[in-house]
């Protein structure tokens, strides 16, 4: 576990935490987990965390690809607080201030980090990835460097979900996105949403929406210049080529990690257009390479995020992108079992589920 | 004058213009232009006309830089109206179309425009510069591939304002804006303020813009996500440290061409941040080129825009931005010596003043 | 066929060409060519064509994936010449001029064309492309702006290479090199050596050439800075983790078209780096996306070029690229047909055969 | 002292180094330095050090701009040595490998370091810069990270150049160079020859050399692929026009920091050039930016370098650069204020000095 790593004296003590013993086996018990609070670190006392689809996935199935649960891992990873404590050497940091914590934390020293590319650091630790524990427990020891200061107008709620938006960030980061572009996200669940919302920010005109589920495509037509797109019900190649002329998408976004969307990819795109691949498929996608080529497209993939919670900072407390419309429903912290099974239920209208850890 | 070597053998017609004379010389009268409508050309009756300070500057001066007026010329470079004929090849447009035009024509076959950068060509012809005429006058012909069909939603006043907006989108574009950035716009011209709602529309967060003057600084605070500041009473630096914990801009547009405005330009900017410069100063500036190198700076040069109609169209449909706002005042086209009159008062509050040309 | 279209009242005349007429069906045989000079064209007579893989598969096939050979075509699209007739505003070339031409000729006021990436314009015209003939003949009248003067020092062999180079330097610009950078090629055919050439040239410090067969990878040995490797005998993986510490390939171009050299190319790459995908497979490629993504890849595409056969007018006559030792085999026109049957055996240690059409 | 810092508890040793006193007040004589090996450093026995004209400049001066040599400072910043200690922590090097070290060392907390730029980063410490002292000593302690291994290949001497061309290639990333560009280097001393081959390295096809001394363009003309242009006699436009057929050149560096160097900088320019800034002029200069934007050039600043001793290491080790003909002369240790000395005369033909510190 990361904390343990960074403060190797810590000392343990027993808390309540939503613990994962294995698959569908989940408990809000005690379980002892370091919190002193070494240099460099802050302590936060948790308010709110958004469950994702990894941390369900983990509750499912007790794995995702090479990430085992062996031993018992406290779930969470997208989580807001206020600070409690601060260690010697914070400065930016102080007791009282609301904040979120970037999941992550990666080598300072290694080649990747030292590149500013730290995400593609192979050696990141990060929460409720096994064998380290996430933040769906009443307290937590961060490093302050990865822990973000909430503007005043952001919610506690907003801030468990600038993790997910992150990942939205960096996708358009690496679209290159220009004033005026149409843009496209295949798949409406929550990162699918957040990269959409993060497409206008970053200078889309309009993004198509495209989902086979009327629920989640409901919650995206609450939002000016998302524009909600049934596949089940319309063709999204023909909307597509209505909206631009013929032309073509400037860029792609597949949020959905189904190996079906990956089909007519390159239809959707102008030439020399752009597909970002965030959902990430559990096999091998067969890609129409010549068909690529034709069009000289792009494929950029993202792996989580890199100096995002900064600009997710400013873009939230500027009021450039309103995330609110995105929590489904709230769960107390002892409800907390229950609302992992909500989430396992996967209804069409759930986009975020959150759970209130503070009281 | 374009028309007339495109459609050489054009048959002139006397009609009605707004003709620049010389110094201050400045009348309605009818003047002799070719309106024959030839291959891959459209006749468009202009219905709105903006005036820009080039224009102006045509009218106090008689020449910009080594443009000079020796031939009765027509003024007036920003247009929209409706297209009441259409020349042979021309397949995208029909007569009825409202539409805006870009005044300037590249050779299709220069080195520039083969490359993709036709407003660097040198031979671009452009309207209302000597001795190209503009288009204050009833009608023009003009090639169909730089004519733009207006969304329905888009009046012809803000389609009589895209030629300014494309100046701002082609700043933006310079930018490489990524969402979240802070940005400032020095100078609350129209230029300014359209580069500031371009970066905007482009992905910033925020946008400060800076100027001498209360009125245009009013125009500013009508638009969320500008920040007026009267550099009169408040230094810019400041409010830049202040607003980014003294880190600094990610970009600076220079959009008043005052060689003033470029003392410490290098200080409201962040390491590695970008200045864009887009208002032409008249005389050469004094550049601190040591401290643009502490902070390994980067300065682009906008000159006019290429490909940047297109993305208005898309933007101004889309409802991405909204030019209306900065109409301070329409004048009829009877009045247009008057409207340019009170364009050379430059008083404060003025924005962009119009001419409506149509009934 | 592009000559007829842009010159459409052009009179033909019978002259010898190298004429496939069906699958396996080849003739050097008088066919009837429109070669009047109109509008900004030039006659030039032919000198070396080289063959390029796709004659040999319409020689083969009788067709390459929807371009189906249904008329008699001409076989040929790499070729040098001297200019014999310069047609009227034709003001950069005289008759004497040493010439190379690019084959596809785009409609330039496509909207590709004006972006300035003529090469993804669906109506490019394409020499030896249905229905489009070919240059294996010997003259041909072609757009002035698509044929360039080869430096003094350049053979005509080289400037009938210039054209599988141009797709090398396509790559190249697409895989934005770094100067140092470390780059893998797979497959040690014309294009994938070109491609090396071009990677050198464009800053890498070594690339690895991979192939399976020794004679194209004895080539490749002659050249400083390439590192043959043969993919049988010995792990490409292993060989750029000890090349590169560990870290990986900066970039790695697919040039075999083998859906094999797909498997495990993730594996190759440093955290961010770049496949470039030049080789087209003839179906589709299953993708490992998940192992794309957590090293964030980019994979880029190319289809043909842009703008490239200036730059490698100025690489050959600054001598920063020798062609020379990629020359197999030269034949005489009227020893067409052998060439075209040695082209398709495939002889391993061929890698360019090349017809002089000149006596 | 940076080497205090990391290390505070570090026994400091009396040895010898050469030790400036105060403006032309230089001694080699004994001083007490920091040596021990702290967690993560390595100790490195000094072989060859490179003179630059900082170092010069310190020594005529006393200062450079802000930095003031208030107390005695050991001079020297370009250096290989052996490696004779390794601390804890440190994995990839040890005792005997060859090196060359990064003279300047980041906060690896700053923001800058952490996005990557760690250049930018003003807590920077950087060797021989009032008050850290230099290298001009037998023994210096220093970061592993910013410790290079020397490719065998690869001389003492070459490896004490890696420094300034580590500048170069800065420039040359910032240049965004493509295979086949032309490029000029205003300015034949070490910095403008190092940036002129690194041009050459990162794909220009030919790089003009422009300098007003004779000696210095010799050395230039030693290389293929450089053309020295003495603007004593031959003016630089012409040269580039002629090269370029009227276009002009894709880049040029600047590396002379003379204020009449700026002059007429955007003539040499094709449309959308890029001009780089490396030369430090010590007062503000005149831009013509109306001159720049008319074209829509780019300028780019640079400030020493960021991730580039890798790429050095990999250029150096395949031959894709050569320094040894920049060495002008090596001076023994004992003779290092000779070698000053002979620095401050600026002979005309005399580019880069060093001093053999080892037996």
């Amino acid at each position: 576990m990361n904390r343990i790593t960074i403060a190797n004296k810590n000392p343990s003590l027993k808390v309540p935490a939503l613990v994962l013993e294995g698959v569908r086996q989940l408990a809000l018990r005690d379980i002892e987990l370091p919190l002193g609070v070494g240099h460099g670190q802050v302590k936060i006392a948790i308010h709110t965390v958004g469950i994702c689809g990894s941390d369900v996935h983990y509750y499912t199935h007790g794995k995702i690809g090479p990430f085992v649960v062996h031993e018992p891992m406290v779930l969470g990873h997208e989580a807001a607080g206020t600070i409690v404590e601060v260690g010697a050497g914070v400065t930016h940091l102080h007791a009282g201030d609301r904040v979120c914590m970037e999941p992550g934390i990666p080598d300072p020293f290694s080649r990747a980090a030292r590149l500013g590319i730290y995400n593609v650091d192979p050696s990141v630790r990060f929460w409720a990835t096994p064998p380290v524990h996430g933040c769906l427990t009443p307290h937590v020891v961060h490093p302050a460097q990865y822990t973000y200061r909430l503007p005043d107008n952001v919610s506690f709620a907003e801030g468990a979900m600038v993790e997910p938006l992150a990942v939205g960030l960096q996708a358009v980061e690496k679209a290159a996105i220009m004033a005026g572009d149409t843009g496209v996200v295949i798949g409406a669940g929550p990162i699918g949403l957040m990269t959409a919302l993060a497409a206008l920010a970053g200078g889309c005109s309009r993004v198509v929406v495209a989902d086979l589920q009327t629920g989640k495509l409901d919650v995206a037509a609450k939002f000016d210049g998302l524009i909600p797109v049934n596949v089940r019900e319309t063709p999204l190649k023909a909307v597509i080529q209505e909206l631009t002329g013929g032309w073509g998408a400037d860029v792609v976004f597949e949020a959905s990690g189904s190996v079906k969307a990956y089909e007519g990819l390159g239809d959707l795109l102008r030439p020399r257009g752009k597909a970002i691949l965030i959902g990430m498929p559990v096999e091998p996608v067969a890609f129409d390479v010549s068909a690529l080529m034709t069009k000289e497209l792009r494929l950029e993939t993202v792996f989580r995020y890199a100096h995002q919670y900064d600009r997710a900072m400013t873009m939230l407390g500027a009021g450039q992108i309103n995330l609110n419309p995105l929590v489904s429903e709230t769960f107390a912290f002892k409800d907390s079992v229950r609302a992992f099974e909500r989430a396992a239920e996967g209804r069409p209208q759930d986009v975020k589920l959150q759970i209130r850890v503070a009281g």
